[in-house]
């Protein structure tokens, strides 16, 4: 490799290795297709990352992404605003949209307290949380964290916080999930499942 | 889903999932990635993509991707002018540099005869190829292009044009990959490697 350097070309694959979930292989593979772009087929990717990154922002109440001021779920008003349910990622209220159960509002916390990564609650959207707590309509929050370690202990975390003002705090399920295998489910999930049995 | 679009943030996705292995949950995280820059580094990305696509072109006698009018091994004193090594790819020429036992030149043909994707020889750098074999240097052409029915449809296609003007034409040993196993091996590499069995 020593003779063959294309500067350009490793910068570009440097930028993409950046990229989660890209490896150097994948990078180069992205680069080729990148060099191979016609002229405006690159002005248009280019110019779409620059307009999602200029125009996409937090809603100012629930905290996820948006390109006005209230996201589609905020600003409805068909959403049943007694419940809200708390995520980590705006990825998460993808998921749970499309399963098009839910009529209440969410809150994006964009994380999890995470002592070990330095991410503590401040670094999360948990005062816009706080603020909106105050809405007289509000009877329950759903913790919808993931069931990490993380995930656990940020949903106690806010319980403990929210519970004392009355209002009531859920958490998901725990489960074996629909169409698996017992054989395959980790004692956690098994113990799990055992203690939230209910009646048929 | 219904109640929940943001315009900037779908184009995104839409634009990202075009890359070559990239599916629409990788597209969403790197989506997500791209939003959670800060300005300046979206700002290093887009012009390296930029930069590269403007810069980088064929190299005029190899067809390898260089940013100068000669690519570093065309341009290269020290190279052995006698041997060509004919790839499929810029990639593959990075493969074998890696290699450092190779000391020839190379040609890139960008692809390989493909009559069901509509390839035919006229879409690859083969006139550019046809063109240096003029020179008096010249010994060997190594085929290297990829073991498959493509691949191999291609460097028989060459060796056919090239044989007849007194060029040696090679093609790369196939066999057990070292650190391979003989279990796993499938039966058309184990007869080749029967067949290529060499005195020991």
């Amino acid at each position: 490799m020593a003779s063959y350097h294309v500067v350009p070309l490793e910068r570009l694959v440097e930028q993409l290795e950046k990229m989660p979930g890209i490896g150097h292989k994948s990078a180069q593979r992205l680069a080729y297709y990148i060099l191979n772009l016609k002229a405006e087929e690159l002005k248009a990717l280019t110019s779409t990352l620059e307009e999602a990154h200029e125009k996409i922002h937090y809603c100012s109440v629930c905290c996820n992404l948006t390109d006005q001021e209230l996201c589609p779920v905020c600003a409805s008003e068909t959403r049943d605003r007694s419940v809200i349910c708390v995520v980590e990622d705006p990825r998460d209220v993808f998921a749970l949209e499309r399963v098009n159960e839910y009529n209440g509002l969410y809150h994006v916390l964009h994380g999890t307290i995470s002592p070990l990564s330095g991410v503590g609650p401040d670094d999360l959207c948990i005062s816009e949380l706080i603020k909106r707590l105050s809405d007289p309509n509000l009877k329950e929050i759903i913790m919808a964290t993931n069931p990490t370690i993380e995930g656990e202990a940020t949903a106690m975390y806010l319980s403990r916080l929210i519970k004392p003002m009355g209002i009531r705090v859920t958490r998901l399920a725990y489960g074996i999930p629909v169409g698996g295998d017992l054989e395959y489910a980790d004692e956690v999930t098994l113990t799990r499942a055992m203690e939230g049995r209910r009646e048929i």
